[in-house]
């Protein structure tokens, strides 16, 4: 029997707030970073270490998926937690912001968008309809609404007409998801409107009158600056409701976490601690590092001391030599560190949170961020 | 306090043979196959998993590690089973192949030879002494003398030419070897003579009458084909001494392995399990696949049932859609399923000895292999 989708606040502490997501797949606890699965596997990383990082939920992402192997065949093989060997709960996004990052788009109208594929060049249709019909058939615990990712910068007039239309997506979505889903699977709304305080809220308002399982801040990260994000995030969450997961698309360094966690977000994706990883970089509690620094060579140092992650007792110097040789070993070993790094700052910004005292450890661990400002001797 | 070097035989079938290698650092079972970690690393594999799959050894190769990160830098930082997280055997080849096969040689006398660094362009000596003061540095519990891998097809007279450097160099790396070695380390002679009966006879008969703790047969697997290579294997195995491992050098597929194990060899090592596992291919109980083939892209059967390896269990439809992906969790989960293959093999061919049927055991194997010619549509 699946469970209901439900989400209990256990504490908050300012505008931070702890608690638990319950899924069919399982509870997520929150704040919540949810590692980046673009093609159905979290790059570089073996499943069972991603659950062993620490992680209660991973983001799949719908535009890779439905071009390759295609949504279809994935639930002929009995569905995505099962195709990828990852039996703990999945989001899944729309699809909208990789068709505008990375299609060919032919045509964005009423209807949908309609792109070329950057795969094979096939010319794919995706409406709000057919955006809940594949994460369904991929069998998502929490599917996304489709909207169009407001483009950074948008003028006011752009930002309202983007939004509106992403509206109008929005309750189609939810018509649709309605139809298809399964008892326990829930459904989100993205929230637009660029750097507007007011179209924020009036996004986050018609929203939550259609009502949702839980609310996305989307169309940030994309160029305003930090500041500019964070302002958004306060705005638009101080509309939504208490009793639903806030949600922040595509974010973040560890600052943009604690910074946004204490403005009420309770859910994150991001490629960071990924991405960082396949191309030298570690995040630790000690701050970033970059592995191709000629100072590592002879380091003995364990990667991060202060980790409880296997790959963080790795040596510095061995690491320095596996990036330097392009050895696979080392995006495993950095992939690896990084994202449970990533659920190690989760996991304490949950207990801060319960006990109180999330402020100061929120500068405690930003502190170590602004002051690892390493020279760069990566050509030495 | 490290354990003597020893080799204790264990049972016979045939010239099949089995036993177990006492080394500094734990023990090798005999038919053993050691995987091969080039840079300090089996590719795209953590080292515990490399354990995990059954390997009680691995190989590292001088010539790279003395490029980079330099064989002084691995001793500063406490030698090659420390600074790769590898505490079980390790050996280390002479380095002289991979000056033959990856660096442009510049000169080769008496003395040694002279060479190229692949990697910065370097010019770098490398005689038998400075062979063995690098695998010293190290710390490798087998050393294997420098020797010059003759190329093929050679004359009678240029192989013997050949295998006469290498005796004398042999000579030379057992004297530098005595005088740099920790207790336990052993060093291998290293039998040439390209495809001549008589000219391998020679060179074991004088390698043994300097005398090493083990004998491998190079030279081979280097264009001769698999019949000349078990012939000459044949005729080697036939006047090594029975109370020393015989190690066959960079041999080869599931069936060369059994072919020699059958001929007396002992120990073997080579890329292909790992190199395959990155070009999309399996070896399993049941013969070898090429994911990339499209008949797999919604076949649900695990990589292979009869294989106890975690990556094994992962479905085809699976491991076809990462590798069609070029995602790297598929040549993570393809290397270690086949080094596993590689250790499971070795250990039934162990047992197979021991119960004296090591004959049909090896014949089943075979025929498997030999039946598994599936066709090839990785276009579709």
């Amino acid at each position: 029997m699946a469970e209901p989708f439900s989400f209990t606040l256990k504490a908050q502490d300012g505008s931070a707030r702890t608690g638990a997501i319950a899924t069919p797949s399982g509870v997520v606890r929150t704040p919540a970073f949810m590692p980046v699965g673009t093609g159905a596997t979290v790059k570089a990383m073996f499943p069972e270490d991603v659950a062993a990082a620490g992680a209660d939920i991973l983001l799949a992402n719908t535009y890779h998926l439905m071009l390759r192997p295609g949504a279809e065949r994935i639930a002929k093989l009995g569905g995505i937690h099962q195709f990828m060997h990852w039996e703990k709960p999945i989001l899944t996004d729309s699809g909208g912001y990789q068709v505008m990052s990375l299609a060919k788009l032919r045509r964005i109208d009423e209807a949908g968008v309609t792109f070329q594929s950057h795969i094979d060049g096939a010319t794919v249709a995706l409406s709000p309809e057919r955006a809940m019909e594949v994460q369904c058939l991929l069998g998502a615990d929490i599917q996304m609404v489709l909207d169009e990712c407001t483009p950074f910068p948008a003028t006011r007039d752009e930002a309202r007409a983007s939004l509106e239309l992403s509206l109008r997506w929005a309750e189609r979505s939810k018509t649709a998801f309605a139809a298809l889903r399964t008892p326990g699977q829930a459904v989100f709304g993205i929230v637009q409107g660029s750097v507007y305080p007011d179209l924020r809220a009036q996004s986050a308002g018609a929203l939550i009158e259609v009502g949702f399982d839980g609310y996305a801040i989307g169309g940030l990260a994309v160029g305003e600056g930090q500041s500019a994000m964070l302002d958004m995030v306060e705005v638009t969450a101080a509309v939504l409701p208490q009793d639903r997961p806030r949600y922040l698309m595509g974010v973040g360094t560890p600052e943009d976490l604690l910074q946004s966690i204490a403005r009420g977000i309770d859910m994150f994706d991001c490629v960071m601690p990924t991405r960082s990883g396949r191309h030298c970089q570690a995040f630790t509690w000690g701050g970033k590092l970059n592995l191709r620094n000629a100072r590592y060579a002879e380091d003995a140092t364990p990667l991060d001391p202060d980790s409880a992650c296997p790959a963080a007792r790795y040596e510095r110097a061995y690491l320095h030599h596996l990036v330097k040789s392009g050895e696979t070993l080392g995006a495993m070993l950095l992939s690896y560190a990084n994202v449970q790094f990533y659920q190690e700052l989760m996991q304490a910004a949950r207990e801060a949170i319960a006990h109180g005292r999330f402020a100061s450890f929120a500068e405690e661990v930003s502190r170590g961020y602004r002051d690892a400002g390493e020279p760069d001797d990566s050509d030495a």
